[in-house]
Order: C-alpha cells, then sequence, then structure tokens
C-alpha cells in the first residue's frame, strides 16, 4: 500500500486533511514541538528537511541568539520556521513566597553544603515583547508559535502584519474557542500526556487538564481552524489516531528528544530511556507553571505540585545552586527532566530520519 | 465507501484487527463500560443488540439480583454477558480514620441540620468472593471482567474452568504486564480520561496516570494479548483512532449515560449535558478510591483527593445523610457524578443505536 510517487505535491495530496499543509506549505503534517532548552536549530533544521514543520523555541534564548539561528535555518533548508514565544506576565518580585520557597528547600541545601542565601542566577525565561516583536518583523518567519496564550493584540497584530501564521496551545475547549476568536490560525490541541509546560491560560487547575484523547474530537467540534493535536504522539500509529481524532496534523516532541540533532543531556537522555509511561509528573517545582517531566527525587520528596513554588518564571532560581552541585556528578534529583508520557516510544534515529518513517508509515496506513 | 454487506461474518471480517471479536463472538469491536449503578441489563441488552459486549457491573448487586439480571439477558437477546466485578480486600474497621472524615464533614452537617452520629449505611459495594464465584460457575458468563486488578489465584482459575474469557483494566503498562503473566484473555488500557473507578492496582499515585493516547501503543508494544482502549472514546473518531494507536477493540462508557437504556438519574444527567471537557476531575471522597467525575460542590470546595477519606469502599458512607437530605432538592452537590473526559460526545439515542452508529462509521472509515 506504499505511496506511488513521493513529489511533494502528490504527498501533500494524499494526506485526508490538507489544511495544515497548505497553511504552513509544508510536506508531512507533523510539527516539531518546540522544547526550550533542548530543542535547537539543529533539529529545527533535521524536521524540516523531513518535510515537516521546523519549530525554534526562543524562550530562552536572546535577540541575536535567536537572529543567528534563524540565519543558520535559512542557510541550510528551504522550508518554513516557526518561532516559539512564551506569553506569561512576568511576576512582581516576592521576597517572602521566594523565602518560604528556599526554607523549603533548606535540607537540600545542607546535604550539600551550599550557603541557603546564596545568591539565585536569573532567570532566563522572557516574554514575548516589543524586541522580540521587532525581531520577528525582521526576520519574518512564516509562523509564530504562542505558548500561555497570546500576546497583547498590538503585538498579536504586528505579528500577523509582519506575515506569519499566528497558532497557538489550548488544552480545553474554552481556550481553544477563545483563541479562536482572537484571530489564530491553527489550534495546537495539547492533551494532557504533552512533556514540558502545560500550554494552559485559561484553565486554573491540573486535576481537570484533558488527555490528548479527550481533547481533539471536542476542540475540533467546537472551533472551525485546523487543529495540531499534542500530547502522546511517538510513531505513525499516534500520527494516525490524531488525524482520525479531528487533528490536521500532529506536534511531536518526545519522540525527538533521543535522536542526535536535540540537545537533550546525557543525564536527561539516561533518564528518557529509563523510565516508563508510568514516570512522569506535571511539576511546578523547576518554574513556578505546571510542566510534564520524569519524576525525579525532588518531586518525588516534595511533591511534584508544590504550594511554595515562586511564579513562573522565577522557581528554578532557588534550584540552580542544588543544580550546579549535583549535575556534574552525574545526577538528574534537582534537574527538569521534561518528557511526555510516550517516552518509550522515542528512537535515537535522525530526526529528518523519524518525521519521514512517521509520515511514511501514516501515509501507508490511511491510503 | 459503506460496506457492501452488513451480515455479521462479513462485518467482523472488515475490521483490521478481529482477535476481540472472535475472542467474544462480537460483531462489532465495543464493549460497554460496567457503570455499576448506571448501567444494568437493559443497557447491556441494548449494547449487545447492537453487536458489541453487553456489560453488567455487579459490584452493587447481590447474588440475586445478578442471577435475575444475567436471566433477564439471556432471555432478551443471544450474544455473550461480559460480568464486572470489583477485586479490592475490604478494608479493616477503621473508627479514628473514620471520626477524621465526619469531622472534615462536619460543616456540611451543620450546614444541612444532620447529627454528626447518625448511623452510616451498609456500603454496598462487594468484591468478588466465595459466593460471587460459585455463582459464576452456575450462570456460565461468556466474559468476566475484573477491576482492581485480579481476585485470587483459586478463584481465577475456578472462573476460567467454568468457561469464561478473563479480562481486567490496565493503567500502566506495569499492569498490563502483570495481568498478562497472570493469564487475562485481553488487557483494558484504560486511560486517564475514563469515567468511574481508575482500574489502576499496582500503581499508587494518580499524578502518574496516563492518558489513553500514550497508554494504548505502549501497552501493546509490551503485551501480546489483544487490548481493548478505554477513556475518552466517544464516537466512531474515538473507535479508529482506538484501533490506530493498536487496540483491537474499544470500551465505552460514558457515551451510553444519556441514553434512555441507562439508569442515570435526572440529576446526573442534566450534570452531563452541561459539563465541559474540563469539568471532570478524579476524586476519593465518595468511595475513597480515585474515580473520575464531574466537580460538585464537595470536590470543588474540599478537594477532589481529601487524604482523610476512608479507604475504598467506606468513605461514602459518611456522604449518604448529606445525600439523603440534598438530593431530593434536585442537587449534585454531595453526589458521586461520574463522568469521563469527553461527556460532551454523548447523545440520547438508544444504547443499540450508538452501538451500531459508532460501528458504521468507523468501519466506513477504515474501509
Amino acid at each position: 500500500m506504499c505511496h506511488p510517487s513521493n513529489s511533494p505535491e502528490t504527498i501533500m495530496s494524499a494526506w485526508p486533511d490538507a489544511r495544515v499543509l497548505e497553511l504552513f506549505n509544508i510536506e508531512v503534517p507533523i510539527v516539531l514541538g518546540p522544547m526550550a532548552g533542548v530543542a535547537g536549530v539543529e533539529l529545527a533544521i533535521a524536521v524540516a528537511r523531513g518535510g515537516g514543520l521546523g519549530s525554534l523555541p526562543c524562550a530562552m534564548l536572546n535577540v541575536d541568539q535567536i537572529r543567528q539561528q534563524v540565519e543558520q535555518f535559512r542557510a541550510a533548508v528551504r522550508g518554513p520556521i516557526n518561532l516559539n514565544f512564551f506569553c506569561h506576565t512576568p511576576p512582581q518580585p516576592d521576597p517572602e513566597r521566594d523565602a518560604k520557597w528556599r526554607a523549603h528547600l533548606a535540607p537540600y541545601y545542607a546535604e550539600f553544603g551550599i550557603d541557603l542565601n546564596a545568591q539565585a542566577p536569573a532567570v532566563n525565561r522572557a516574554p514575548f515583547d516589543e524586541a522580540t516583536c521587532a525581531l520577528v518583523e525582521e526576520l519574518k518567519p512564516e509562523v509564530v508559535n504562542f505558548h500561555f496564550g497570546l500576546p497583547t493584540p498590538e503585538l498579536q497584530a504586528r505579528v500577523k502584519a509582519a506575515g506569519a501564521k499566528i497558532i497557538s496551545a489550548a488544552t480545553t475547549v474554552e481556550e481553544g474557542r477563545w483563541l479562536e476568536a482572537r484571530g489564530v490560525d491553527a489550534i495546537i490541541a495539547m492533551g494532557n500526556e504533552a512533556g514540558g509546560h502545560r500550554g494552559m491560560f485559561l484553565a486554573k487547575t491540573i486535576e481537570s487538564q484533558v488527555g490528548t484523547f479527550a481533547l481533539v474530537p471536542q476542540v475540533a467540534d467546537a472551533v472551525k481552524v485546523p487543529i495540531i493535536a499534542a500530547g502522546g504522539i511517538g510513531d505513525a500509529r499516534g500520527l494516525v489516531a490524531a488525524l482520525a481524532l479531528g487533528a490536521s496534523a500532529g506536534q511531536i516532541g518526545t519522540a525527538y528528544m533521543l535522536s542526535p540533532e536535540a540537545k537533550t543531556s546525557a543525564i536527561h537522555r539516561a533518564a528518557l530511556k529509563q523510565a516508563t509511561d508510568a514516570d512522569t509528573a506535571l511539576t511546578n517545582l523547576f518554574t513556578g507553571r505546571p510542566a510534564r517531566g520524569i519524576v525525579n527525587r525532588l518531586m518525588r520528596e516534595i511533591g511534584p505540585m508544590s504550594p511554595f513554588a515562586p511564579a513562573f518564571p522565577t522557581a528554578g532560581g532557588a534550584l540552580a545552586p542544588l543544580r550546579a552541585k549535583t549535575e556534574p556528578t552525574g545526577s538528574g534529583d534537582f534537574i527538569n527532566l521534561w518528557s511526555g508520557q510516550a517516552g518509550q516510544l522515542a528512537t535515537e534515529d535522525s530526526a529528518e530520519a523519524i518525521t519521514r518513517r512517521i509520515a511514511a508509515q501514516a501515509l501507508e496506513r490511511l491510503t
């Protein structure tokens, strides 16, 4: 049942729903999940070479780094690029909460002989702002992917005027409707299985976050824009299932984390290889917002969700000295080991090969 | 793309994976989710008439009631019947924990003018035991579906010797492997979206419960027996997706709860119609074990998971007086409103029509 021709036009027309392919001008309905800290331009290039949408997480990059990586992408591959930005409101300083958090972590500071009052390093997750918007106007990415909602209407309008398609993640039907009402071009329906930060921005409690299987059809019923399913897609089975549920494409993150193009650390790679389906949890310990990661010592001992964790993105500051002390010994005890729930489906192939394999096997099942 | 013939043999052969169809001798790969308190023999008969596996939840029935309902099923329809039993160990009395739980609920008792020391009624969820095993030997159901693991090896052997196929739910890959090693004929891969009691029996924490989308392919990779996907399947999209992920059939519960054959109460029906995808949570308040239900006043005010809730199945005893006082006024504030996360996909059609529609539409997409 292999497809008779593999020219881009033929492949595109063979997919049951070409809306996302046409929207982004990509060959296969696969979007690289932007994974700040793990996914750099090399991974984006590899996925673009495989025919998918190459995504560049920008939240932990400065303007010069973003410009340099976009130039590197443009020089390497012809496809569109997707720049990912966070849309949080930076919190007001809250010394009292910070002190409580440090007190909560005091036993660990004592265990590793760290001064409890050591200066925490600056936290490096910046929201989309005037400077990054001007950069978007300069670089003209084909797609801009916001996380945690959308920026101000003014900034959003400038991004649109710069020619970028705008996408953002919904973790509930309500968030999907909210995004559609504000003019996004496609919605990432992000199920509870997804690794890294939950895109939730209207939803308040993680207890009611919705699994991919239930979320995708209900968002599809509620909105008219195309849907990109995210959370648990690790191979062709997942991509076919996502399309069956009503998505036009799948976003894949964790399944790329073992590829050579990913910047996943050795400790993180080892943890991913060992983790089972039931070894992840949502945690706010590392940044202050719920994100899915492999359960490690810190999450196990103080619980994955702590009322003491300071507001996003500052919670990690107090962990930095612990990380600095333990990571060099090969320990992942105090590191955010982001992963979705289908980490066991990840392979060590190149990201281009993973993309092509998932697309080809999905197409074979669909035709 | 409709199928040319609808004789049972042709339909069966048209499904991509006939293992569950052959195992149970059913026409369509749909298993009725056994929903104690909501699903009685009428619903089982209707689903069996639609070609699926009619399931009868027995945990809240006594031996005479089970016998009577099986006779009613046998008189009404030719298909196989699936008897569902819980496999918990009844807890030791724990007056101290019970007292703490009552103290925690004291403000509600006061609000409704109920004596805090009112006798709680007996709790009516019984585990599979000698008496029910003897009943299985007498009634010879084609399928027995255990929840919370399996009974003792002796009881399990007697059920097998009575000719029943044995199935049970896994909420993690580890539980799936455990069940396969103990000789089950099929495994229900129950994703976190599913309504009612989580089948979890090795998994300890709800934080790491796995979504259907991630669970099904990973269980499929880990075991050789066929898999029945459960959690979030509400229409043909879900059934097709479940099969794509590696399941041989889908278990459907919530999508039947508005059918006329379901015994769903008026309050529960009204709640189901209003609830969105993000309005459910896992809660231990009503029985002592985590189960997914629509968030109501009690869950919202004291939190859906309480460390004070007594062991399964006794937690509900202290709520009974509150329920007795509030339910007659049309209030669902103190009732277990079980639902999965895809309740919005439920329709008010007859359960036979729902079964036939989901199967026919799925088959149309698959062929």
